[in-house]
């Protein structure tokens, strides 16, 4: 479909989170306190951080968080396995009349976090909380795995500009449109998606195509009717029949355009070996008093690929990346999960929840859980994950897993800082996103702050991260708990 | 973002098909007529077909195709290189004014097709026919991919029902719901995606997941609250601590429930050895009476781990399958391109057109290309791509490249059938979507067509595709004549 044609997106959900929502709310448990949190267990392709990236689009959506009278309806034709509704009139009723009311904290676009870390809280009425589930996770999973997709091709990119082009290979409209987003928020300078354009600003880019050049009766002449329709946007592709004689019939073509007052842009590159054709571009483009010509480089690029073009001396200014960085390619999901870790009991006390898992490293943190990353001299040092209902009094020490008992204290130099901010409130905004640019500025200086080593592409150090002491034994004792039951 | 805040998908395509439009235009080729053709080199999943998919979807945004007010608005902002604007008034009043003219012809959604075949072909104004190139490919890129997978996931599922659980995973909102409907026309029995239900009339089934038996002091009294809360919706997830311990509870609540007048549906597994557990899970529901509770297994899977499951026996009745679906996992992106293959000179003469490349399987095809099905005793037998400008007069033979000059007629007794059908002449709507289960029947029986060793996972057969005789030799000309320029 082009629009979803529905008037509301409440229901992009889990059916699952509705039927719970319906058991919850006829057992009495509706209203009952929780707090869960948005984490991922592994960095995407191989590297050793990943870019938070989507909130904004969260806020959007939470905004417009109501059901509409249609989804209503929808609900009602929905039936159980003895042809009954599945759910009842008044629990509809119920769900009409209810507007969010819970707090969510997150940590803002563009800031580098790991796994294992809370990137949204979710805290208030345990239906609420669990219906937001499915939606936090489609947005900030797959923002967040095309921001940290970007970072890492703009970083093999060394300075240069890169163009997001993946539109027609992208997961749908939205798909597009987000990933569009994502990978400028990951630091991609321009977009080839007009539409991705004119509804985030961000800067678009694009010149023609092959089907321009074989629409003519030879190359030279379309590119000189090229030169003539669009004398300010003059990027020329060479590869349509020959490079070598591309790159001849855009010297020419820029000879004219600078007759007229016009520079010629550059030359686009699409296929075969990129980094010895634009070495032989790059002298050809000089040789004919084009030195200002810029070489424009694209065709299944990835941060793989740049860098090896980059190593290879590749003269290339602008780089054109499109199906490996708006499907994520070689790990297209972030494996990013929604759970619950605190409930309010009868009393009003708070009870730590964890799901157990055969594999240990798989059990999820208990409590309210909040990241405090520590800074010395500008660097990312360490991060610990604590719990907001048991802070620790004083020290800030980091559990040792490998060593069982063991603690390893923080620098006193070291600054600290929470990474989750408050954005709702009685589920009020109270948190206004930045601008994108800012944004995207972010993830930029936050990687300026990690080390070389964590973000190199082979072999990458793992940042350290940690639970804070009082966490990790409170957590032991709730595992050993769930065995002994 | 939630809903794309425009009033307009006009803009849904790469600028350099506007920079192209506006040069045709100014060159005067905007009217001129061409033909372009929609395809795919190699199919996905290291399989050897494709399931196309996503033409309602096309022919919905073909609907809406005007530059609206605010497209207009936004255009005027973009500058080139001189800081002077991009596009020119006059150029954007003819694009405001212009409604499509072209013609349109598509296989049928659900049609099994094969690399280098045709799935869209456009014919029109030169200026039309290039705008549409990028939403085409971003639609039917994206739902021929998960259609594909779709029905290798359900030939694996050996008839059992199989539900798609990948909304979280899925890139943003309508990469999810694309990925639902695509899933379904694949042949998915059901979504998890309640707003695809709603949208596009798809079955949703869900029922609990592991925050609901968290948010209860013990696993039992979580079964039997949902038991009481959802009677007619209850299958039991029993892996949130112990699989063993989870069944015994569900059969308690089962019991319950029976005592009710309802019968348990069944258990979920969503973790550990599948295999093993479903081998155990179903001989303690029979031992206690339920053989008719099914068990639903998932837990990132696709078509090799599912067919792995059936190959060791596990008497699992329900898949459900999220991630590996919802994003093609393993190979996220159909290559599709969209190519010029003939335009009218001033004389109004068809000139063919191709691009060659440095890989003489990468050069495109010339002409208004068309496959004809050739179908024996209820089997596909072999694709004739040919060109509709000049069909081969009574003998269709098919070219074989590997031995030039050679070619193989198809059998006297065999049945032709045209793939493309049309769907929009002269701008207007001339096809009428089926209803999606229509479109899914088509799948299947497409797929019953074709031999099973075409079919199969491993070292499956490639079905025979060429080109007809006559353009094969006109091809091969036209290459000759570009590398001879």
């Amino acid at each position: 479909m082009a629009k979803p044609e529905s008037d509301s997106l409440f229901l992009l959900t889990d059916l699952y989170q509705l039927t719970m929502a319906c058991g919850y709310w006829k057992c009495g448990k509706a209203e009952q306190e929780a707090a869960f949190y948005l984490t991922f267990r592994r960095n995407p392709f191989g590297g050793q951080f990943t870019v938070a990236c989507g909130l904004a689009p969260v806020l959007d959506f939470l905004r417009e968080f109501h059901l509409s009278e249609s989804d209503r309806n929808y609900l009602e034709t929905l039936a159980g396995s003895d042809g009954k509704p599945l759910f009842e009139m008044a629990f509809l009723d119920d769900l009409a009349k209810r507007q969010l009311t819970c707090d969510i904290d997150a940590v803002p676009e563009g800031t580098v976090v790991f796994p294992q870390e809370p990137l949204v809280r979710v805290k208030g009425p345990l239906l609420e909380a669990q219906l937001l589930e499915t939606v936090l996770l489609n947005i900030i999973n797959f923002q967040s795995l095309i921001a940290t997709k970007a970072a890492r091709i703009c970083m093999a990119a060394r300075g240069n500009r890169v163009l997001e082009f993946g539109l027609r290979r992208a997961h749908g409209i939205n798909g597009a449109l987000s990933a569009s987003r994502a990978a400028y928020v990951g630091g991609c300078h321009a977009t080839s998606n007009v539409l991705a354009g004119k509804i985030f600003g961000i800067p678009v880019a694009g010149t023609h195509a092959h089907s321009w050049v074989m629409s003519f009766d030879s190359e030279q002449e379309s590119f000189q009717a090229y030169a003539q329709a669009m004398p300010n946007n003059s990027i020329f592709l060479v590869d349509t029949y020959d490079t070598a004689a591309g790159i001849a019939n855009a010297v020419r073509a820029g000879r004219w355009l600078r007759e007229q007052g016009h520079e010629m842009l550059g030359v686009r590159l699409d296929s075969g070996d990129l980094a010895s054709l634009s070495v032989d571009a790059r002298r050809l483009l000089d040789e004919a008093g084009f030195r200002e010509a810029k070489i424009v480089a694209s065709g299944d690029l990835d941060e793989h690929s740049i860098a090896g073009l980059y190593d290879r001396g590749a003269p290339i200014a602008i780089l054109g990346v499109g199906t490996k960085l708006a499907t994520g390619y070689d790990d297209p999901a972030l494996g990013g999960v929604y759970k619950l870790s605190a409930i309010r009991d009868e009393e009003g006390a708070w009870q730590p929840k964890l799901k157990t898992s055969n594999d240990p490293a798989k059990a999820s943190n208990p409590g309210l859980l909040q990241t405090r990353r520590f800074t010395q001299d500008g660097n990312f040092l360490r991060d610990v994950i604590y719990d907001e209902l048991e802070p620790p009094a004083h020290d800030w020490a980091m559990a040792d897993p490998s060593h069982p008992g063991g603690a390893e204290s923080v620098a006193a130099k070291a600054e600290g800082e929470d990474l989750l901010v408050p954005v709702l409130r009685g589920g009020e905004p109270v948190y206004a996103p930045p601008p994108i640019e800012e944004s995207r500025q972010r993830t930029h200086d936050q990687l300026a702050c990690l080390s070389p080593e964590t973000r190199k592409f082979k072999n990458p150090r793992t940042y350290r991260v940690g639970l804070e002491q009082g966490l990790h034994k409170r957590k032991a004792k709730l595992i050993e708990n769930i065995l002994n039951r």
